[in-house]
């Protein structure tokens, strides 16, 4: 408390990111990493990237990314923006959008990271909660708020709601509707038809999950070509560097990877889902690259899961584990690579039997 | 104007980057990029980044970075926090500290972002005039913002402030002073004591301009641990990427190549203000890598100045024109090679005589 800052800066504790052990022999399923390197293509890309690209500024809307997602959705260069992680497209939203007298609003229990940004605009959060089943709570329609945020599918619950419900939702909102697609890779289906049919639509698209790039931190928007315009002026002139453009765009040009990656993941989610249930969790559909798994309230108290957890970590092994009423009984855990999930599975009978 | 956005959004123009040609071969002197390339322990670390690296999550506060440029500038790791580019530490200083009823300060003309990053935080913005030997403003001190920024040495001035009268601002100040020291590399002294000294400021510093680095976006924060844990609660988690972190690092570590390399330009900003002063131009004593230029005024109209720019793109070379009441009787012009410089030289020559 130096009494410099703003009140709710000094207040706020801030967003904690998963712990990130240094050592690289350990099984990490707390992050949502994906298990698999990124392509190739991106590897030639970083081989060969050349000292004159370091020393200029780069470009400062990352046009070669953007061509490169553009043609992949079908959409236009004008209908992508770059940014330094789908974090930073969640900062530039609601600086654009909200303020102490504009709300945002969005199901909880989702990405802890709303509020604490939420608190730093100084805009007040209309949290609403789900149901047991996580629909889209009827009650998102109705706040007035000046952005509504969906993660579809949604963290840390895997859960999807359809399409034609965000649709509706889009339709009748008077304001902006970002959905935070940051897990979408792994689900059926996405929102794209939703940008071509609505204004006021944004999605988040993230290269760290699906195109195994988490470390190179880049996301963009796709969304409305006045509605990217206007998120353009608020976000920092270069926010994406020359090195990220280079690597991001390789790595979207290269689907075909992408899609055998993505493939790989959904095959062991289904065989990780199957052992956890057999192990007695009660584990929900996943649409992500990850699996909540709640302890058996008959069996475990949350002081429990807490100890599973440890137990865990202590065997090198790493979930993620929020201790926070509604999820104090659950695992969230990343789908790895077939044999980081048999361990984890071994693990987890020896630490329950 | 879609009506979604807040209404400072939807009033502003946003920030204007300096323009990038795409063509390399072109005399760049308008963005005041160092025309040497960056340290070769930086081309040898981007060899050695491996895919483990992009796959996995950076480390959120990238600690090889604060360790390295901690032992450097002789402070602790904790008085470092990692930027993306110094425009992130700026956003983050002005969110971290003001809002509509905490004014930020700083004297003008400067870097014309801080008004525009003040109009998104709904700040008010004082802005105090620089005599016209461009010496620190008295009225600076009494203002009572929650943020006062020095540019230092100033933008697009060239000039510096003596340290001494720093640390009066720094010691009279109720708020944060925040001293942005992007082309500090080039001049002859920096703020470094006033860290140690003072609670309230901090440093910006930037591998852009001193260590050949624009295209990688990275500066830092040095200030006070506590300011600093302060300001990480309102950057992005993981603003940083593992690639620039590496880069940032091993740039940093080559202290001996980044003093050949500012020395260089150093000497050619010697021999550049003297061509440009025997072409009758007047020409501030610069600490920084680029001059600025002012036409005599018995000679030219401020018309005159905007066609001597227009010449000298059509002749592919780039200077910075600021077409704004007192700035539009001057050029700046980056530093280039010596070589670059004598083109421009004998550029002006042509067209002026």
């Amino acid at each position: 408390m130096m009494g410099y800052f703003r009140d709710n800066v000094e207040r706020i504790a801030g967003y904690t990111p998963g712990f990130q052990p240094k050592a690289t022999d350990v099984v990490k399923l707390n992050t949502n990493e994906n298990p698999y390197p990124p392509s190739p293509e991106v590897m030639r890309a970083l081989a060969d990237i050349r000292a004159e690209q370091l020393r200029r500024y780069p470009d400062p809307l990352g046009n070669a990314f953007r061509e490169a997602a553009a043609q992949v959705h079908g959409v236009a260069p004008e209908n992508i923006m770059c940014c330094n992680g789908g974090d930073d497209l969640l900062s530039i939203a609601i600086r654009a959008f909200c303020d102490i007298g504009r709300p945002v609003a969005y199901p909880v229990p989702t990405y802890t990271l709303y509020p604490v940004l939420a608190n730093l605009e100084d805009c007040p959060a209309i949290e609403i909660p789900f149901d047991e089943q996580f629909n889209l709570p009827a009650g998102l329609v109705k706040t007035g708020a000046a952005l509504t945020i969906v993660c579809n599918p949604n963290a840390p619950t895997g859960t999807c709601v359809p399409v034609e419900e965000l649709a509706s939702l889009a339709d009748e909102l008077t304001g902006a509707l970002l959905i935070d697609e940051a897990y979408v890779d792994f689900a059926d289906r996405n929102g794209i038809e939703l940008v071509r049919e609505f204004d006021n639509v944004i999605l988040l698209r993230s290269l760290s999950k699906g195109y195994s790039l988490a470390g190179l931190r880049f996301g963009y928007a796709i969304a409305h070509a006045d509605l990217i315009a206007g998120l353009v002026k608020v976000k920092d002139s270069y926010n994406v560097d020359a090195v990220a453009i280079a690597l991001a765009t390789a790595a979207i040009r290269d689907q075909a990877y992408f899609k055998t990656n993505v493939a790989k993941v959904r095959a062991d989610r289904a065989i990780l889902t199957e052992g956890l249930k057999s192990l007695g969790f009660e584990v929900l559909d996943s649409s992500t690259n990850f699996v909540l798994a709640t302890v058996g309230a008959k069996h475990f108290s949350p002081l429990r899961v807490g100890q599973i957890y440890e137990e865990l970590a202590r065997r090198d092994i790493y979930v993620r584990y929020f201790d926070v009423p509604g999820l104090d009984d659950k695992l969230r855990i990343s789908v790895g690579t077939k044999q980081q999930n048999e361990k984890l599975l071994a693990a987890l009978k020896e630490i329950l039997g």
